[in-house]
């Protein structure tokens, strides 16, 4: 009855593991995964902003679970126990993190957007100088489910951004399939609040963030939007445009992507839930619903999973894709580990195959 | 039965008011606004279910407050004491008990759908039979900042929807000024728990419902569709089809409608504000935001408030107005009372008039 | 500079006010109450932090209602057009605040714990030293239900804080009725976030606080502490000692104080009761609920009003009492503004009388 | 650096279990916790109400994680493929199934309160009449920590409730070690909604339960009471009565219990935390927090772990302590597993070993 037999593991020594930028909510979520992995070992816990401070002072959940200090960054100490890194870090500063990480020979899954972009252009239009350019073009993308024949062996990926994920998994299958007009392609995506990182500031401080919901970077200036587009062009085979409007609601966890897009003509919701699941058999980390069901984000909170659904409104000629996320875990952390299991020919969904703790 | 006398500042006598189907969320707001508003006097409290019981028993917020019971609906009794009625009861059911009190001459202020919609056909397929034909098409729809000298002296108003009102003075001033496309309107629309009424239920169940977001009724399937379009048809001059998909949001209160409408050429956001500001120019209970900001349900919780926005996505050629309101306020129980005080010639903000208790 | 004048029901000019600290919770609250207020006009509006900006920017809530920027603090300024102040302020910066307006002549309401203690070596224990001592021990402490004749006519009063407000309205009727015993008296009190004020932090921020609870400042650290034993040592005739325990609560408003102490032989819970509605009679703030009824803080959220309880524990020999506010409100600036209107002899609950919105 | 080597598993075929009552928050939690334990195979999903329906419909996030329908019960068809059960239904309802299970030779994890008590008379008084007479007494009381020796190999293992569990976590090292008194124990705890189960009701729909906090069952009415006070009464080596007193909390999951007791002569903080160091060493699920260190009940969110402080209050004389769980975890079914670990020779913490996705 229980889909997937979980005794087997390797006869080798476990991998060493470092952790850069680990004192987040991202960095939280990779450390408590990797303690659950069994083939890994975390041998290097990095967080500039608190080294020298207790693990578990930072990161209360880990209490009694991680016996180790935060270290400050310090590329030689990590390449001399650890043989792979997974690095945290805001875009900017990861590029060079990363470059010194790979000059030592380590193998990288980097969560920031320094990667990410294939076009130098691109990415300078939207985020400006790019801090390791001799690298840039050499990654991976790591949304698995697209990407895994490419993931196989890889030394640099680029973990996928959390609005992207959602996106791309629930538009994928119509873009492959030719099920969608492509130019009127609308994005209308909310997020919990942990989607902001840990920094505490106004918009996310309970009283004024716990009772209200609201846009922002309205109008196309959410730097997601060239990630999307990206990968929908590579999907579609030409270059698409999105509109693409996130929110922030009031909650933890979490990201729903609501996508619209212009029916083609013989689209059913039948014909677009077969594509999706044709796209996504032996994907353990993606359900299709049932036609007639559509995604809470509750229900893959604390899961590396992804919900994905479609309906059709006939009287707008409209398809309605949703896929919905937890924004920390196949949003980020889950989605590296998959990405590294996949990379090292590791059973894809060890360490991060279960569900969430509903409800 | 109020327990204590208001300083009345009119010279008339207090208007007695009743207030029929007041057990559930919008028959409290309705009990706590006319306890302050200082033209009139509730003298009837109805609630079917509730018959027989403390009305501070039944809404503890009025403990201390409202010495009355709840009594079974009686029109007899109700013209009696009251010449004016709110009636918050569910479509369907709400027709027959308004028509009761037409007849005997109540000046009524309908709640539900029954009275929103002025083509039968239209009624028949959203909602079917309709509960008091002879009066359908009588009422005023009381969306007040178009409708306002329709309903001077009205004695049926057809209180909006909640996502109506939302969606509608956002795309209104559009609307008129031509200055978007009506061929692809899309409405995502965002609301609090408490829009689903008092009725407890699996989808609204604290563990179910507070830590997830979810769309419902995707595909053009909720019925306040068909009222968006009559009035956006309206407004534009032409038939408009919208694509609306409403979504949940673990919160008690507020809609923000996201309104995505294809350019015109020459639509510019300072023109989009400016016409907004013309329209709503003497209307108390809409604020439209400066440029650049985006407005959050929770400014206006508590409130009889609308706040607007517009925002260009350059790159897509879209615009996205965007409106939130306190669905039980300006989305039901304050927008009543508005149509009231117009219908009455009292001051429009009497009662209603002030900021939500923010954060 | 009230967007639009009320329609003043008494026969003098308004009274001038002055809002000091306007920036944070409280001052939105106390701008929200005084625009709804019959008697009183708003000219000054001062925050430090966000001078020459406009009010709306910083409280959104009042976007439309109030067209004002804050200014500094000017005593000389705020002397020349206002007779009234309040000040909310953090103890310590309120004190000499305080101490200009009142040489200058204005009657002042501080919302801080700068003058709420009547011992100055109590004070030095729990706050330091103080910021105006030649006015310590002039305030009248603003509890009305046990200080309203001393309060008419005041021309300086402390509003007592959230946590005392809570448990002393629920503990008052017990103690001058000496229905309990007074040497083991514990209070375990519940907030919410609003507590901690606008200033964001990581206790505060969302992710970390929206779905947990804890305890804080526990071991008899919290500075309320000593407040609370002020009062009910008076209250009681002796001094009094008591273990008091704060919790953050995931929510942005109120606060339930559970009181526990030893019973008295002779004590029912119908004494209680009626004790507490002999003290109460005529106060509009409080309402003692049934018995057998707890209160809940969402029944007066949004509210000045407070619900209090009386339950015994027969097998513990325990009586538990509790009392619910809206720690914005009747914990701060409800009030606040209750205080002033007893001290000018204007109707106790004018501006601040309604119920809360509930849900 | 990672505490505790995974790699290892038995070589045996997987142990065949049985849930049922498996529609439950408590039943989604123990098959999910069940599919990722390395020993077991779910053979059996039992669950009146939804007999017939996929698991995945009736809980969400298993979606393509176990391919399974619900049954209704039989026992003999679960005694053909299960050699061991957990029973997580209501109590009264549970004694009989216990004993058909049990009659059939399987082991039996129960967590309803039917096998909790010890005293026939106690559970007489707070429960009513027994379903199972001749199996009172038989089974093994399941807080791992305090009875680990009996549970193994035990047939018949009563789960302890959420409220004890907290409850005693925090207090077994102060009576075992006499460092309080123990005729005045008064313990207020929090709970999160969950606590209340699936089945919807006003108290627990959203709009009612997510902005407040509100005691119930106050006055020693809590069937957890009678628990508590028997364990607290083996602990001390004599009767023990309390003051408890359990309030709901506006998130899902969670509880806090904090205990109040009067301080013994000599009792120090650190004495406290030696004690419960000492009595919890080896216990792979308790944390004992460093003096200073309060637990918020998030750091245990999805974990089977408690994290539990001691603080005193000179002033008063008191001694508070508090223990912070999962309510649904080790609470509930993190525990039950714990059970089944600890009763079957397995490795403690199998299964249930890991942190909680925090935040």
């Amino acid at each position: 009855m229980q889909a997937e037999e979980r005794r087997s593991s390797s006869q080798g020594a476990p991998i060493r593991v470092a952790v850069v930028g680990a004192t987040g909510y991202t960095g939280a979520e990779l450390l408590r995964l990797l303690l659950g992995h069994r083939e890994v070992r975390v041998t290097a816990v990095c967080g500039h902003s608190k080294a020298g401070r207790p693990v578990s002072e930072v990161l209360p959940s880990l209490s009694g679970l991680l016996d180790a200090e935060f270290a400050a960054f310090d590329a030689d100490a990590i390449a001399e126990v650890a043989e792979l890194a997974f690095c945290a870090l805001p875009h900017g500063a990861s590029a060079p993190t990363v470059a010194a990480l790979r000059e030592r020979g380590l193998r990288v899954f980097d969560l920031s957007a320094d990667f990410r972009l294939r076009d130098p252009a691109v990415y300078a239009e939207w985020y400006g100088e790019h801090g390791a350019p001799g690298l840039f073009g050499e990654a991976v993308y790591g949304l698995v489910e697209l990407y895994r024949e490419a993931l196989v062996g890889a030394s640099l990926v680029a973990v996928p951004g959390c609005y992207p994920t959602a996106t791309l998994l629930a538009a994928a299958p119509l873009l492959r399939e030719g099920l969608i007009e492509t130019d009127r392609i609308l994005v209308d995506a909310k997020s919990g609040v942990s989607g902001a990182g840990r920094k505490a500031g106004g918009a996310t401080h309970l009283p004024e963030a716990a009772e209200g919901i609201r846009a922002y970077k309205v109008g196309g200036a959410h730097r997601h939007t060239a990630e999307i587009e990206q990968e929908m062009g590579a999907l579609a085979g030409s270059a698409v445009r999105i509109c693409f409007t996130p929110h922030l609601v009031p909650m933890t966890r979490g990201i729903l992507a609501t996508v619209y897009a212009p029916l083609r003509a013989g689209t059913s919701v039948s014909r677009c839930v077969e594509a999706a699941r044709a796209l996504y058999r032996g994907s353990p980390s993606v359900a299709v619903l049932e036609a007639g069901r559509c995604p809470d984000t509750l229900w893959v909170r604390g899961s590396n999973r992804a919900h994905i659904s479609y309906v059709i409104d006939e009287r707008a000629g409209m398809l309605i894709a949703q896929g919905a996320i937890d924004n920390l875990l196949k949003g980020a952390a889950g989605q590296a580990i998959q990405c590294m299991n996949v990379a090292l020919g590791l059973p894809e969904a060890e360490g991060i195959g279960g569900a969430g703790a509903w409800p």
